[in-house]
């Protein structure tokens, strides 16, 4: 029943929908292979679709995502992606599964590029199914190089960032015309170091930061911004596990957040947010009235 | 045909797919109704469904939003969305296009906050589809306040972004390792002021800026950052109307992407992004093999 509504969507699919035009001006020649049709898709060889699946539930995936899902040969996934979305793909698809324990990203992310390669030689078609979007802290582009560097033919197909969508899920626009004209999204990932890439004088600076894979690191988050003279008392967000049954929403303080998070017990993976746009949570609920 | 796939949307949505738990630590109560299930949100009054629509063709919809368009009884879009978008709507949604020409958005964000609310009290379902995602520099975080200020029922879906989707197109991934550890997103409308929020200072130093709405401010945009430091011959693209028909990729440096695209006669809308990243475009770049 779930793959048969999935086996329709060719038929909205018009042609021409997601061309694009010849390039006068920027690099020539064969890129990305995002011209492809279905019908030159399927009557080559092996294939890889790098696919982002959106923050978890199957109904954020897009419809492109669900049809890839459903024509794979092979997925190769990580730990962060729904049951309901891998029920999408055919019984007889190949399941690996590759999930990146903290400490082993880099021997994994070798195994994820070989098996790619392998699979795509063997002329299969795979989706690379990656939580969020594929170009966003994801490694996508790391992948999408392997794959290019070896002649794979491959395509990206973007996703719903869970960098936007866990703060909309919890209630905070990233932007707005009177308080954030930006919104920056960093790995918390580094802050551990003694010399990271990011800029913490600049990031202070900065209306909305948003970062992923910060758990394990909030209190250095916290204190760097603030030591280069961002507001202690600037609004913060943690949202642990956006769309999942387990969400857990966490308001508080630039100052305080690591040690209420600490508190609650609040697990990774989990989104960052702080700026002033944190407190539009609160204008974001419905008033309760004759129409609420 | 094309309804009839999206009429099938419900079976794959299963119970709790999108459940927020209770939440134990943030605000209480009633929030942004992200919690109904179909069966309550059809059994209640008029409810306005605040949708991103992503970067264009109807493929990278997520279901979620091409379920509620097929269920609308109200559709009120601006100039970009596609038509094969609105083709999944029922022949008998009523319309509601509202346009933003340059210099006239105050009012006519007042008039889709009225229509909304009207359409809503008249007991519709009205879905309001915006561009890319509705948080990220796309006002659904003011259409959103405006609703709950009013008591009007509202739920917001997030969508495929353009700010990611237009480089991710182009063959830009937005983060690396090696090069990139955040990406900032920011409006290019403000940079004509003498006077405004964003902070060149500090933009001028992060790793990968990528501007909506630029493009008529693209030499003011490139002589900020460079008169705060940025490295003129940092590279630089643009992407005018990604995904769509006349999508065209101009590559450049930081120093000279206004006057090229001054020559090359790219129009608005288009997605600039200043950083190494951009180099990668050359990477990802299928090599000609046997496999190619």
């Amino acid at each position: 029943m779930v793959n048969q509504f999935v086996s329709m969507l060719g038929c909205c699919f018009g042609a021409g929908s997601n061309r694009i035009s010849a390039n006068p001006i920027g690099l020539k020649g064969h890129f990305l292979a995002v011209n492809q049709s279905s019908a030159s898709r399927r009557s080559c060889g092996g294939k890889v679709y790098v696919v982002g699946a959106g923050p978890g539930p199957v109904e954020l995936l897009t419809l492109k995502a669900a049809e890839l899902l459903r024509d794979a040969e092979v997925i190769v996934y990580d730990r962060l992606i729904q049951q309901s979305v891998l029920s999408l793909a055919s019984p007889s698809a190949e399941r690996v599964y590759i999930g990146k324990p903290a400490g082993r990203h880099h021997s994994r992310q070798e195994e994820v590029n070989e098996v790619l390669v392998r699979k795509a030689r063997e002329g299969k078609q795979v989706v690379r199914l990656k939580g969020g979007d594929p170009f966003v802290l994801g490694r996508g582009g790391e992948e999408a190089a392997y794959l290019a560097e070896r002649g794979v033919p491959f395509e990206v197909i973007p996703g719903v960032s869970s960098a936007i969508a866990a703060p909309l899920h919890a209630g905070i626009p990233l932007t707005h015309r009177d308080v954030a004209s930006c919104v920056v999204i960093a790995t918390g990932h580094e802050a551990h170091r003694d010399e990271d890439r990011l800029d913490w004088a600049a990031l202070s600076k900065l209306d909305t930061l948003v970062f992923l894979m910060g758990v394990h690191n909030l209190g250095r988050i916290a204190s760097r911004l603030i030591e280069h003279g961002r507001d202690p008392a600037t609004p913060a967000a943690l949202i642990q596990m956006a769309y999942w049954p387990d969400e857990r929403v966490l308001v508080a303080t630039l100052a305080n957040i690591a040690e209420e998070a600490k508190r609650a017990q609040l697990q990774p993976p989990a989104t960052l947010v702080i700026g002033e746009v944190v407190k539009w949570r609160e204008r974001l609920r419905i008033k309760e009235t004759s129409q609420g």
